[in-house]
């Protein structure tokens, strides 16, 4: 190490060549928040060590006038939403200029606890992206739930003396527990005192917005408006913009962002489908979308780039600046960048969009996660008129509580054969939750608006935190075929109709991943996501909007394996009125 | 803990009264750069949780509309030049506001080592105020000198593994064995990667700049200039606007903070006579400075506090806002800062200027440090007919060398007697350095300018960082009676004339500080300067400006026990020319 930085010291000082000039390139610099003239930048190893002109170095990378930027950090991601393993992941987000993320392995988690953590950690090892964790701090989410592991304060603080990745503790979705003083709660906070501990308290505000902070937590990526993230900066926290594939809250939030707390700013994509990620981005579109909405583009690459880092204690990026890692992202337009030559740790990464380089197999170790008691059918018999749909939107993680009638006639739906049928008429489908981890047979029941299927069902391997299996139906034969179709693959998503699978997505890593290219993935989502449509589902991304219904710490009701849960009073509510 | 975090927890949502609240204050809110109407703050045993409206509390300190700051951070600053012990400095710095400071203790270290920073721990244990430490990256400054002690990369990366209040390195002042990618100074950098690292640049600029920067440095507090100052910034430096006793930088430095870059600057004192220390004050009187020079009061104390605090990973501190630690400044006037009430850590520990509570002694465990072989005189043999002498500038570290003429004639300082006089008459006097740690007899001759004095000498067992005897001379002879008293005394500072001693400052510990009050050691200081300038001398500290011509790490000549460096060729040089 000694050696490299004697190379470094020399090479800033001109007497030796550098190993790699990315030269002319216009620098966002974050630090004095302006744009340099045209120079060059060198590179020795994973470093920049200069800045000037005429920088000799033994191989270049032309910018021709480009502008050079910080690789982008995300500051807040689950790499399993994108439905690939980790080093499928880089290969997506890398072209688009992402060169460092903070995640929160949080699915696997509650898969297979702290083995699924290790493993991410190893499949995420040695990567051309800088993939640093947050230890998940709500595994299960709730009590109201079955997950595959629970995690104490102790396993987590483990995890972050053990490995230098670790950051620190992953966002406290148990707000609730928190604001109650839950002592097992509390035990994890404590644990983490001076290490960054991420929040999410989705409408927090006053008083039990100060008792969350009182209790050590640091940053929030769940406001929904720009009042919310005014109050929450004020009030010490770091705030991270989200434009989620089904949480888009970044337009909302941004009026909150001024000159002068732009720094307490930062961006996060926390769950993003594979298509988008490949097709709109990463942070890279949100910085364009920021911009385009009429934020400064370097105030808006600075939240892409040093705040996050500064945030998070990453002393060695963030900025164009001698000493740290060259993670740079070159592009063309200032006002809506998109990457065109990435650098991670000094080797040129993507270019025009793709990813450089062969991708190593993902490491085994993953065993079987589907162990299912199957009941024989997922109908539920009726037990009353009236029953409390959950209401979907469009985009939003939260969601309404619909009381809606159940149907009065004899037939297939009606009250005559003492079934709570899915009635897809009124846009009422059938929700459930089949317990996938210990044989347990539990199943949670519901019914659910939003989704528009007229026919056939959807499962889900993937469904917020626990992951059991969650399907949609408008019809409770197709919901079974679905669910047993999903097992069978070892996890992974399904489209059924009139008792005939139609589309699969294999997500063979824990139920929640695959080790295929992500442009393979994005396409067989693509395909089942075309099958669902046929089927009548007008929600843009339906597994994705699906998954979450199964969380129930987010407002306001959900549905889990125990039934379904009414998360404002976080307890659970029967389904009929 | 978790009770403490359950009760906080309870207080912030108004379910419990708060141990303490602070009534009807501004709050200067360093995260949104405003301040608040006002409001009551309510504090649970060391932190804040709450801000709000009839907050109630066990306690309650009354604002009445004054400002409500976070406490101030000195982010550099060394206990010793203070010239009391870790306790008595906190009792002149906390009314002051000051509640936390990043220590470096290389003062002690240069005499003592480790065993020295030990103490150091210990003696600010369990204090009112917070105090953090770097270990102190150069010990000795520099091989052109005899010092108490070596300290390695194990040495050091030992302290901040053992210590949680070790935060990182301190000042690497020998930028030129980084540049000359000297490998023990490499392996130091190496073994903090990662943590916070501290510089020391005096005008290094342009492509050594970024040698240094591509090292691992991440901060200085040595700009001279505000050109200077925005290079560093642009580079990735925070930098530390610096008002030391004998060298005041913040005015020159000050033009280069703007709104844009303000977030990379804070406030160090570095180096403060304990007279200074209470009748101006540390970082408090540099925001009055600051903002009497044109910078907006509200960036000023997030400089003062919230900076620093980023700067240095302190996620507990640095604002005021729930969950982070009550160190709360009330003062009237936010254009002009003087704190009133000092509360730190949940206590008020000072008010109207006075710290409250007793003060324990310091632990014991330093024994002597003066083992001088002396030598019959400290008169220098004469070797030609002109000298090299250090010119010393008023209030800055930096030397200019002068070539100056001895006196030709036949008497006391003529060439006849083979003397090299002092000749106080042209203000040329003589400099010694008197090795002191082990009795190696050596001893630096040298001349300097601009001391003024007429007769007599001064002598002292602080000198920058050896911490030899250093001694000012207008008389040979005068000098090794100063000399003398000061070795036994177990060190301090010494005024002698007409071969008798005029006035003593006793600095029991390690010969650097006394365990006395601030007050009375202000005073003795006091005393000594005046006998000082009775014999002519015109400069303002003259103890503190001697102190530092033995540093031989800022130019451009300084003298250590080995003889005349020149620093800019960092080689030892003769005296005559």
């Amino acid at each position: 190490m000694t050696d490299v930085l004697a190379h470094a010291v020399r090479v800033a000082r001109g007497a030796e060549p550098a190993d790699l000039v990315v030269r002319g390139g216009r620098v966002v610099d974050v630090l004095s928040q302006r744009v340099t003239e045209p120079c060059d930048v060198a590179v020795v190893g994973e470093r920049i060590v200069a800045l000037g002109h005429d920088l000799r170095g033994r191989e270049t990378v032309e910018a021709r006038g480009a502008y050079v930027a910080p690789g982008f950090i995300d500051a807040h991601v689950h790499i399993e939403s994108s439905l690939v393993a980790p080093g499928r992941f880089a290969e997506a987000v890398l072209p688009h200029g992402t060169t460092t993320i903070v995640s929160d392995p949080h699915e696997i988690a509650n898969v297979l606890g702290v083995a699924g953590i290790e493993w991410m950690l190893a499949a995420s090892s040695g990567l051309d992206l800088s993939v640093l964790m947050m230890a998940p701090a709500c595994v299960p989410a709730s009590p109201l739930e079955t997950a595959g592991a629970r995690l104490t304060a102790a396993d987590l603080i483990g995890l972050a003396d053990r490995h230098a990745r670790v950051l620190g503790l992953a966002e406290m979705m148990n707000y609730p527990g928190v604001l109650a003083a839950d002592p097992d709660e509390l035990a994890k906070l404590v644990a983490f005192a001076g290490r960054p501990i991420d929040g999410h308290a989705p409408g927090v505000v006053a008083t039990d917005l100060q008792a969350y902070l009182a209790a050590g937590v640091a940053s929030d990526h769940e406001c929904l408006t720009a009042d919310e993230a005014r109050e929450k900066v004020a009030h010490g926290m770091t705030v991270f913009l989200r434009e989620a594939t089904n949480a888009r809250n970044l337009l909302d939030v941004l009026p909150a962002v001024t000159t002068a707390n732009a720094r307490r700013f930062a961006f996060c994509t926390d769950d993003r489908v594979p298509g988008e990620l490949l097709d709109d981005g990463s942070i890279d579109a949100m910085v364009r979308m920021a911009v385009d909405a009429g934020l400064d583009p370097v105030t808006a690459i600075t939240m892409a780039t040093l705040n996050a880092a500064e945030h998070y204690n990453l002393r060695d990026r963030g900025a164009v600046a001698p000493g740290r890692r060259a993670d740079l992202v070159l592009f063309d337009d200032l006002r809506a960048p998109r990457p065109d030559t990435v650098l991670a740790g000094g080797r040129v990464v993507a270019r025009g969009g793709e990813h450089l380089g062969d991708q190593a197999p993902a490491p085994g170790g993953v065993g079987p996660t589907m162990d299912v008691a199957w009941r024989d059918t997922l109908e539920l018999a009726r037990a009353g008129d009236r029953v409390k749909a959950i209401g979907l939107i469009a985009d939003q993680l939260v969601t309404t509580a619909e009381p809606r009638d159940l149907a009065s006639g004899a037939g297939a739906g009606g009250a005559a054969n003492g079934i709570a049928a899915p009635q897809p008429d009124e846009d009422l489908l059938r929700l459930s939750v089949v317990e996938r981890h210990r044989a347990t047979g539990n199943v949670g029941h519901g019914f659910v608006t939003g989704f528009g299927l007229r026919a056939g069902a959807l499962a889900s391997s993937v469904a917020h935190d626990s992951h059991n299996i969650v399907t949609v139906a408008a019809d409770d034969r197709d919901a079974m075929v679905a669910a047993r179709a999903v097992a069978d693959l070892g996890g992974g998503l399904v489209v059924a109709a009139g008792g005939e699978v139609r589309a699969t997505v294999p997500l063979e890593i824990a139920g929640l991943m695959a080790d295929r290219s992500p442009h393979a993935v994005a396409a067989e989502v693509q395909r089942a996501e075309t099958a669902a449509r046929d089927l009548g589902c007008r929600v843009g991304a339906p597994f994705m909007a699906l998954s979450f219904l199964a969380l129930p710490v987010i407002p306001s009701l959900k549905l889990t394996d125990h039934g379904l849960v009414d998360v404002d009073a976080f307890a659970l509510t029967d389904v009929f009125i």
